[in-house]
């Protein structure tokens, strides 16, 4: 398969109290069909990526919403799968392509998070896991950190691994303008900061973000962006797997089969493997996510994701830079944006338009986009 | 376009306070299985309709959690356009047919709405409407009546045409044991019952409903059920048009463009045009919808269609019955599933299985789906 990204647009990521999720995702649509140098009659649908505004807002029929508010008459659609909601709407609108209905369509994620409070985003977000472990009072932290608990006892995966991919994300944001965090932090501040779920301080944790990214995606390959100067992107591979929603029914909890599973089917796709990828965006949710994906989608053995991170292969000039926007952590995560964000950051980085965070050379890379613990991931592979 | 109805499941419709809304979506989904005559192993991606879930039971993440609750472990999609997320999730399942990359899909629509007070859920399905008509007070029943009255003065329809479609439907209604209202009203106890918005009395609208609705698609033509004796039904259109959400900003208040716009789209796509049409299914939410869907797609002139259903034409054993199902009026709206069920009736219309309310020779029908006031109409033709 192969789709062509014309144009991506991102808001600035944090706490915008002077934007309402409509504001965001316009924001983000109209730079992206300004960026495909195509006007907003050149698009054909819309795929609106969210997850919980329905829940804060009580405003469902986004898909309709945003195209009409963009002043596209034609069809609207709502994609949702938890944080994966992005990436599951990149997936459909992908599908519409290629069956030929829809040449042209803009996908657009969003989400408004800040104007509640903690307890209720809280509350919100565990819609994405299940009604028995919302009975039993989990909440993400304390899911992600019984994952955690348990790679660190079977691997002997160390809290300093974590604080490491934090230090390195950051790093990354600092880089980034639209990052919700530009600063760095040191190794002692993120292993020093306070306990939010042991073992994780709070800067093993992803912030609550609002923010909005947009992508709009061709069928017809012989599309040109006017600007000649910009390398073509395209998406050759896009798979999603699944697993139980309920992280106690998983046949382990130091692994996510079904990043391997939609790893191993976006990369046949696109004719590639793991090796040929030069820069990744993955789900960093929580640190151990990150670890977890670097294991699950082959960058390193079973275990040795810790050491990994450590070594500095997946910082900015090592050999396997991950999460340049800064990710989840540092970028910030709107959840139903997430999925989406990653694809115009890899996009950029294809397109060598990422200034001081521009991995060189790359010509191949991957997102990887989490929903609940591990119940949905969506892998796709770009390509120039 | 070709894509083949290869099973069908359908719950009760009613209060139905001994099942969550993962029973009814199971049940409604081992049955259209078990119909298609295939196994949990021959599907390859669930698609869960679904618009308030979240909302009033915090769970979200409704694909992963449906397809791995049946034992599907294969990629799971939420797709939401309010009170149109039946149609725009058998829309999309048929994009990824289409496409090549799913060959059967399970699409399974639900909702449990009767768990929670009526205020709470007349206040979660202005999430289908606009931010500023939530602002002005206004809800369902408040929008449909100001097109009610526009219709009324405009073309001289009566409340005695309104109320024809509300007996007309409860009279199909009685002949379908799946209906949540099996029982006649007559004309005058629908005129004369209290008046919840006016010119709407109590039967001028559809009722809060628990229910699902589920359909297998296939894109192998030469797939067959083993028993050989039901006729084949395919779905030969699909198309999807917009308008503004917000009524206000819309030209006209007396008919639904996008209607029009899907079914000239749809009926294009099959090579058919209206008149042949045997049997419909239209978004009756309130009376008022039907007579609108009756003029926009062309069953009737404009303005006509109170005097089209005073005449008999759209009841069964007329020359265009519409709603045999009873309609969302006396079958019942459980938001989600309504536009699946609409395409199981047809399919059992057109295969011959509906008993007391078979259409006599249906070999072409079509189902309409409305999402808001007419922001979103889904239209889908079927045949033999």
């Amino acid at each position: 398969m192969k789709i062509k990204v014309l144009g991506t647009g991102l808001t600035k990521f944090g706490e915008l109290w002077d934007k309402s999720l409509l504001d965001l995702a316009l924001d983000a649509s109209l730079e992206a069909i300004n960026n495909s140098q195509y006007t907003i009659n050149d698009i054909h649908a819309v795929f609106v990526a969210n997850m919980i505004y329905g829940k804060l807002a009580n405003q469902d029929h986004l898909g309709t919403l945003v195209a009409s508010n963009l002043g596209i008459k034609k069809p609207g659609f709502r994609v949702e799968g938890a944080c994966a909601s992005g990436g599951l709407a990149i997936h459909l609108a992908i599908q519409s392509l290629l069956a030929g209905t829809y040449k042209n369509i803009l996908v657009v994620g969003a989400e408004k998070m800040t104007d509640v409070s903690i307890s209720e985003i809280t509350s919100a977000l565990m819609g994405a896991g299940s009604e028995d472990e919302r009975k039993a009072g989990l909440t993400f932290p304390g899911l992600y950190a019984l994952m955690a608990k348990a790679h660190m006892q079977k691997y002997g995966t160390k809290k300093q691994h974590l604080a490491e991919v934090s230090v390195k994300n950051h790093f990354h944001a600092s880089l980034n303008p639209k990052a919700q965090f530009q600063f760095e932090v040191s190794l002692e501040k993120a292993l020093n900061s306070p306990c939010i779920c042991d073992p994780f301080t709070l800067f093993d944790a992803s912030p609550i973000t609002d923010g909005a990214a947009a992508a709009v995606l061709s069928a017809d390959l012989s599309s040109r962006r006017r600007a000649g100067s910009i390398n073509n992107v395209y998406i050759t591979g896009s798979a999603v797997a699944t697993d139980t929603v309920d992280l106690s029914s998983r046949k382990s909890l130091t692994e996510i089969t079904a990043t391997k599973e939609a790893a191993t089917a976006a990369l046949k796709q696109a004719g590639a493997e793991i090796k040929d990828i030069n820069v990744a965006e993955v789900h960093d949710c929580f640190t151990i996510a990150e670890i977890l994906a670097m294991e699950d989608l082959g960058f390193c053995a079973k275990g040795e994701g810790g050491t990994f991170v450590s070594t500095g292969h997946t910082r900015l000039g090592g050999k396997m830079p991950v999460n340049t926007s800064g990710g989840l952590k540092a970028c910030g995560h709107p959840v139903g944006a997430t999925g989406v964000k990653q694809i115009v950051e890899i996009t950029q980085q294809l397109r060598g338009q990422t200034g001081q965070r521009q991995v060189k050379n790359a010509k191949v890379g991957l997102t990887q986009n989490v929903g609940g613990t591990g119940a949905t991931v969506v892998v796709h592979v770009l390509q120039n």
